[in-house]
């Protein structure tokens, strides 16, 4: 690897040679219907706990992107996933079985790019094949970190709706697919947001520092992208990244930009107030109508940042601010 | 880096070129106390949260860490760090002010190996400086696991106590220090353990199945190490692998073999049943105790094998098991 500033760029870039989406049945009555790779009606998954059946969605999600590569889990070096779940037990139930060395991620929502980011470099210095993945659900999360489901608490504009979807990424040096180009870790960024039901706000600053960087660093503006992909800013959060990108970088995104949490439902007619979020919003929306888009040439290069709100309920109800994070992943076909 | 079976070797090894380890009050009165870099006598850390007194911990792991490297924050390519604490809240805060780029691990008390064996193949596949961390607290682990402290709950004979401690290591390609020669990232490991008081038993298989393939990758056996030295199995975890990889692999480990759990506290007298636990275990022993000893020439070759119950309380209430992981790093001086 080489960095030019917090970027690094590959010479050699790695690919993803194989990937899929899948999703639950809210996301499936969504604009993304016909990209998913699976729509599951019955978000259980036949499982006992809602947090099992996540388990269980990235599992499958998992196992067919390495069924699109035509990789057997025996010849993968290292699986990178995490999860919004205490503890990451969504990654843990789900990895148990597969008999993969794995390298468990924290990066809230951001995941995604975390993965994809990390198991780059390490394709890059060497490892033959890695699987990139994460995961959300609607039911584990909402009870985790807000109210119970039976409560039905009302929810404020700003209010995300947590994706119920996973998504898998094969990375490796040999084979055909969508090049990852450079990539940037995020740094951590606090502008003092407490609100819990405003991850937009919370996670808008860590996006206009990663994006701002990564154009700078590599001379670009996001007229040189077809897309500049945010993960789960949501219709708020990308509202205050283009205001924050114009008045503090005089960068101007809106025209380039889309964000997953705004792709993945029609915001009008679905009832999810600002947009989609959670692990599982991006890494869906990525890993099945992106890539695919990537696949078929629609789109050539997509600068794709997904970002993370590093929220601990106790941190919250202990008065703490949320602290953001995003990190960037250079696309090329 | 070349791979052998799942072990992966550094032709050009990566040192550790600054390192601290600091720890509370109980562990300043145990056996390691002339070793660690600071006893805080104060384990509140004049914090008004123990969540956040664990993140100022860790915080002060890394200072003194990049102090000894002479390296300054903004030097440093990637912090990887992760914790005990739902959504890793230690971690986020303790990181937040340092403005190094950031990738969150979740590994449990297998945090500080699997740290070293990310951050130390990102070094060998270009990154020139990275920081590899985790910390735990008493307080702050117990009441989020187990039960509130006020509490006062009767713990069995294989219950472990939770280190209150931080460490941190600075690992580069330039400079002097304690080499990484190797790493092996582990493979989740279940036997279908359930109790939440016996992690020992829940992560030896793991530790079993980590050492075993590394001797095998290596064709090595545990008298070609000064030290074979787990990460957190205690008293009982530690019999359990002695038996299993006598058992299953016909390896005798028993007089190569230390416990970090065992060796952080004087389990006769300070009242801790089966030992230390908590990512800050072996964490506060690796980065002082142990890289003292090898800078010194006392220990040459030690295989630092740090092991995690993937324990989520939500998990364990749901009655599953608590799948095991283990990660090895061989260090040579």
């Amino acid at each position: 690897m080489r960095k030019i500033g917090k970027t690094v760029i590959f010479d050699k870039p790695p690919k993803i040679i194989g990937h899929a989406g899948v999703a639950g049945k809210k996301e499936g009555e969504g604009p993304l219907a016909k990209d998913f790779d699976m729509i599951f009606e019955d978000t259980t998954m036949g499982q006992q706990s809602y947090e099992l059946a996540e388990s269980a969605m990235l599992h499958d999600a998992i196992i067919r992107s390495l069924s699109n590569a035509g990789v057997a889990p025996s010849s993968v070096d290292f699986v990178l996933s995490g999860d919004l779940l205490n503890q990451c037990m969504g990654s843990a139930f789900a990895l148990k079985d597969l008999e993969i060395p794995s390298i468990g991620l924290f990066g809230a929502c951001s995941t995604m790019a975390l993965s994809l980011s990390t198991g780059a470099m390490l394709v890059n210095g060497g490892a033959s094949c890695v699987v990139c993945a994460t995961s959300s659900h609607f039911c584990s999360s909402e009870r985790q970190f807000r109210f119970p489901l039976e409560y039905g608490g009302q929810r404020p504009p700003t209010a995300q709706w947590t994706v119920t979807g996973a998504g898998s990424s094969v990375v490796s040096n040999e084979g055909r697919g969508t090049e990852i180009k450079a990539v940037q870790i995020g740094t951590i960024t606090d502008l003092g947001i407490t609100d819990a039901n405003n991850m937009g706000a919370a996670m808008a600053p860590a996006a206009a520092r990663t994006i701002s960087s990564f154009l700078n660093d590599t001379g670009s503006s996001p007229e040189d992208y077809n897309l500049i992909l945010t993960g789960d800013l949501g219709y708020t959060g990308s509202q205050l990244l283009y205001e924050l990108l114009e008045k503090e970088h005089n960068i101007k995104l809106k025209g380039f930009h889309k964000d997953c949490g705004t792709l993945i439902f029609d915001l009008k007619k679905q009832d999810v107030n600002s947009g989609g979020s959670g692990c599982g919003c991006s890494a869906s929306v990525l890993c099945s109508h992106i890539l695919k888009q990537m696949d078929k040439g629609i789109l050539k290069k997509v600068l794709f940042v997904a970002t993370g709100a590093l929220m601990s309920p106790t941190s919250s109800k202990q008065g703490n601010s949320i602290p953001g994070i995003a990190h960037a992943v250079l696309l090329e076909r």
